[in-house]
């Protein structure tokens, strides 16, 4: 879907025609027709409809054939059958994009085709049309308030929702993309010509249909790289994972999951519903500097942003620190409690600040974090702003949060207004000065005071746990390192995989440097006894061939002596008629623990790897970590310690550290050969062993894209 | 604080006084007069202030001694030292309660006494006053709307941010009372007189000093068996819990963790803020009938609310299924993922609705679930009904969902104003006579359709996470079974535990029932030998009396004959210099699982037993459960069976079940032997083998109130 063409014609067109105008306010027509009419300042505005008619005095012209000078940017409002015909038109006048709101049209995309052979453009169909506010472009339904926020959207209802919260947080869009059907333009396009749109201070992004994920993937981490946040939304967090009969990987990964991997990997942050979406943007689209970016700590080691990349176990940045001032003890501890839900660290505040706050409050006044204001607003205003400065340049605190009852002294006391609008200012002014980020939760609801705050970028909430979870995530977005994979630039492996059991998987795997115990692979008794004299005992006899071995008895362990091997042999061949069988030296290390290592093909991204707890109680703990393939060795290793057991890795309780470099090095190996086969729809090994002296594969397995699961 | 004086006076007195009362809308003697006065027509009204003066041609009074008639309800809002003597003058008079609102008075538990002496009543010191909406009873700061909720609250600002949640979502209270200092009405007085009024639909309480915890338990259970739920606001849910150093116990359970389980176990709903409980609260005072009750499901097993007391492991009820309406592809899919990720069921709907879907919606629309209406609302409001009522009546779900646009089209066109509002009455009509849940997500705010379906009881919420989590509390509260224990009839122990040391706690807990392996306790090495022949080897030799005694070296395991006794024991004397040593056999059965029980005496709430996956690892997972001590062994069951480890206690991948009523047996004991001797702080048996044969406890040790811990 990528072509080089410019998409100035969308966004900011020297002229527009919209084809299927309307008078009637119940119409498409006429929302299409008014809204491009806003524009006529910048642009020339043509309306067409055949029958004929005006609105606000401009004439309906016949058909795009008629009018003066062509259109660069059609939108497109007419019957399913009329689509196609005014597209060629506008095409043989010399239009470079059109916006198709029609639904219900058929061959979709041989018009796309036909609109990129002639080097135009094409949004939709079945789209709810264009906005871009910065450049007075207004192609939809709806009212679309200005502000900073660029949405990439497949619903055109949750852009309406996405744009009353934020009407009602005094924010709005500087540019709303309608996909629809995506059938030219499509979402990793559109959110690339956001980037490098100067007004637009975040992005926002609703996205169903992930088409080229790496793509996609690639636009977010370029928007991080240049500093515009991306807030993603998509469907399928509740589905159920597929695939639970191939692999347990298939079991532990979902799509979701997927994309939540792709989001932090990029860059963006995944997030589950339009309201978090909103709020989380108010502090990314705030203007104060540094609102989110924390400041070194004067009190405290700094961990630099970017960890060495091969520092074994980079410590986490310090968490971001809270100070909260409260007009009640109960809201004040409320808000302290969200705010450590989230992460947060609410430290104790440092002598000098208690010294420097006493001068401001009340002798019954609260001097712990939470600050209490123990009625001091109440008698006088500017108390409010006195705390808040002195928190907000104490050093003790990345980001001040106010709670309670400031913004709605006027609602009782309308005579409070000015002044209450005066200590918004200079609560905004105080965050400015101090370079540290304020928010304000109130118990008010569009006052004068909150109008203030709003329009000097101080973000202010309704409630404080969205206060909470909205700060969590602009810090988590702000401060993550995007770590997506490196294009690979060698090319794909010589050969296929052609079946997916335990002796061809064991080859793919060693090949690439991962350890299994030594084997032998034969068909009968005697052989099996000669094998075994080179593995030596005690050993493991495995049936080869097999979906389920261990439960149809292809699996002995614990074979300490050719008396043994011989009975467990017959035994075995009697129970699963198997024609192939492997001796296995059993590998019993001592301090060991399973891992899983799995990689899953998934539809849009490829290539998934799954790290996790691994052995029989894999799925009870479900104790897993995600990225896409390949991986670096620093990558790797990060998604082991982000793992819940990763102390049990690490040295538990006296017991030894694993080798978490073999370990490391053999999940690369895994997520490499699952990156070089793309016929692997699934590649796992479970467990995988790894002690102190090293890591060794017991059993692995993989599915063929052509072929039914074929486990042993 | 409880006496048998009846609140009446509190909350519907014959006649009021408010001393201090003012005519400076800045002051709280205005706020509390003229609350007052708009009770007039109810009651008489009395404004005292020595100074004189007037408010709404009520003249001030010079003293209560100087009234006409003694008030039964006097305020007092006058400065701290002339509270006594208000109150001394107001009891002389014959006053029957006092809400003091003054803070900073001194001597207040003699200031109580002296009311209570009297058999008077006091609120307070230190409070927001009294509002009883029912009985036009206004003696309070700030607005409160009217409706059904009774609120308790310990802190008056975050009962005015209560107060705006409820009033934008079209709801109230009851009453209001705030505690302050509760020097004789505490929360539990005031929650107990909430149960029996009729006006108060759902109660809600603000509390951070739980005081006399197990009647405030009680109580709670109480509000449940009387239909009316309760949502319990605290704080303190990020505090570290404490006393880690004395034991496991004590560093896996939290005073906010004891008040959760307190509040699971009493029916109650513990949430985290203001606005989560005006959310839930809607959906409770809904008057529709079995708004979250859910009925028989048609096409499924019901079980039974309550399970057999004694049935091993009784499934929990069927999931509360939701049927979604969004009026396009997205909000649909987002809500339903929303409900799914709060445990409700999104099922798919019979052959037999999508039929009868079919005749209401065009043919392009989605008749999964969530139901798509693609455009039928646009072209007629009459969908929104039809299709709502269909899924009411399907039996598919216990409540419908409507997401997305409805409520807002009188906003592009006012024109649809009354028609909307039709529609409102008619989806609420609906969920009436179909006895079922609905409620409402929309973009809208503040409209008229949305003022209808308030009025009808319909919950409207304005972000569709906000629904999900609200009525997932709602049916989680109103599905519960308060399974507190009963009062003990048994008296205390006859004697004290004088230390906390194993030896002692063994003998403790086996004159319970608890298990443990044969032991004999020797000072040299000879008697060690000689106790060995009669446990048998291999044994394990522990030194007594020491703090960390695996540290110290003071455990030897897997001893298996005389000589290697000599020299562990030789050993373990040189390293620790302990006095008396364990001879204990050595417990290795097969398929064991290590639990933890522990046993932790709460400042409010007394004994709480936690059960938990043990061993080692016990932090590292942190799966515990938590219930107040003591326990039925049906309770200690659900306790088990509620860990996330449970699988391995109840047969995983093909492992034997362990001894599950072995491990109840004991739990019970241990619980039972705490709630015996309230002299232990701590009481812990850590590791709980438990194995298919039965449990057994490889370790115990208590810490007495008055020493310092003492594990060994």
């Amino acid at each position: 879907m990528t072509t080089s063409t410019s998409l100035d014609a969308l966004y900011d067109p020297a002229s527009v025609a919209v084809v299927g105008a309307s008078d009637n306010p119940e119409k498409w027509g006429y929302w299409l027709a008014a809204g491009a009419l806003t524009g006529r300042a910048r642009r020339a505005v043509h309306l067409v409809n055949h029958r004929g008619g005006q609105l606000a005095g401009e004439p309906f012209r016949p058909a795009l054939s008629a009018l003066d000078a062509p259109p660069e940017h059609v939108v497109v409002a007419v019957p399913p059958h009329q689509v196609r015909p005014v597209v060629q038109e506008g095409l043989d006048t010399g239009a470079r994009c059109f916006t198709v709101i029609t639904s219900g049209t058929t061959e979709e995309d041989s018009l796309a085709d036909l609109v990129t052979s002639r080097g135009a453009r094409l949004l939709g169909p079945n789209c709810m049309g264009i906005v871009d506010t910065t450049s007075q472009l207004r192609l939809s339904w709806g009212d679309f308030p200005t502000g900073g926020l660029g949405l990439v959207s497949q619903s055109g209802n949750l852009a309406l929702e996405i744009g009353r919260h934020l009407e009602r947080a005094g924010a709005g869009f500087s540019r709303f993309v309608s996909l629809g059907n995506q059938r030219d333009i499509d979402a990793a396009d559109a959110l690339e010509s956001l980037i490098a749109h100067g007004p637009t201070r975040a992005i926002a992004a609703y996205v169903e249909d992930f088409r080229d994920g790496r793509r996609l993937a690639d636009v977010l981490a370029a928007a991080h790289a240049a500093g515009k946040p991306v807030l993603l939304l998509t469907v399928g967090r509740s589905a159920a994972s597929g695939r639970a009969a191939a692999s347990h990987t298939g079991a532990l990964v979902s799509p979701h999951a997927t994309v939540a991997a792709v989001c932090r990997d990029a860059g963006a942050l995944l997030l589950d519903s339009a309201g978090e979406l909103v709020d989380t943007a108010l502090h990314l689209m705030s203007p104060t500097p540094s609102l989110v970016r924390s400041r070194p700590h004067p009190h405290r080691h700094e961990t630099p942003s970017a960890p060495p990349p091969d520092h074994p176990s980079a410590a986490p940045p310090p968490p971001h620190r809270i100070a909260v001032i409260g007009d009640s003890g109960g809201q004040g501890a409320l808000a302290a409690d969200s705010f450590a839900a989230c992460g947060f660290d609410v430290p104790a505040l440092s002598p000098d600040t208690i010294d420097a706050l006493s001068t401001h409050l009340p002798p019954s006044a609260g001097r712990a974090n939470p600050v209490d204001l123990a009625g001091a607003g109440e008698r006088d205003l500017a108390a409010y702003a006195r705390v808040a400065a002195t928190l907000l340049h104490s050093g003790d605190a990345d980001t001040v949060v106010l709670t309670g009852y400031f913004g709605d002294y006027a609602t009782a006391n309308p005579a409070q207004a000015g002044r209450e609008c005066e200590i918004a200012h200079a609560l905004a002014d105080a965050a400015g000065a101090a370079g540290r980020a304020l928010l304000v939760h109130t118990m008010a609801r569009d006052t004068p005071a909150l109008a203030v705050l709003r329009e000097r970028g101080v973000p202010v909430h309704e409630r404080v746990e969205q206060a909470a979870t909205a700060l969590a995530g602009a810090v988590r977005l702000t401060s993550a390192a995007p770590r997506l994979p490196q294009e690979r630039t060698a090319p794909p492996a010589a050969y296929e995989v052609e079946d997916g059991g335990y002796e061809r998987v064991r080859d793919l795997l060693a090949s690439y440097g991962v350890a299994f115990p030594t084997a032998e692979f034969v068909t009968d008794a005697d052989a099996a006894v000669e094998a075994a004299y080179r593995t030596g005992y005690p050993l493991v006899l495995k049936a080869m061939g097999l979906a389920h071995k261990t439960e149809a008895g292809g699996v002995a362990l614990h074979i300490a002596d050719e008396v043994a091997l011989r009975t467990a042999f017959a035994r075995m061949r009697e129970a699963t008629g198997a024609a192939r069988y492997a001796v296995e030296a059993m590998a019993t290390p001592p301090y060991a623990r399973e891992l899983i290592v799995g990689v899953r093909k998934d539809a849009a991204f490829g290539p998934v790897v799954m790290v996790g707890a691994g052995g029989v109680t894999a799925e009870l703990h479900a104790d897993t970590a995600l990225a896409l393939a390949p991986l670096t060795p620093a990558r790797a290793r990060a998604l082991l310690l982000e793992l819940r057991h990763a102390p049990l890795l690490t040295g538990w309780r006296g017991a030894p550290a694993v080798h978490l470099e073999a370990a490391v090095t053999a999940v690369c190996a895994v997520a490499q050969a699952a990156a070089d086969h793309p016929e692997l729809t699934d590649l796992e090994v479970n467990p995988l062993l790894v002690h102190p002296g090293g890591a060794i594969a017991l059993d692995a397995h993989a599915v063929v894209a052509t072929g039914s699961p074929c486990g042993d």
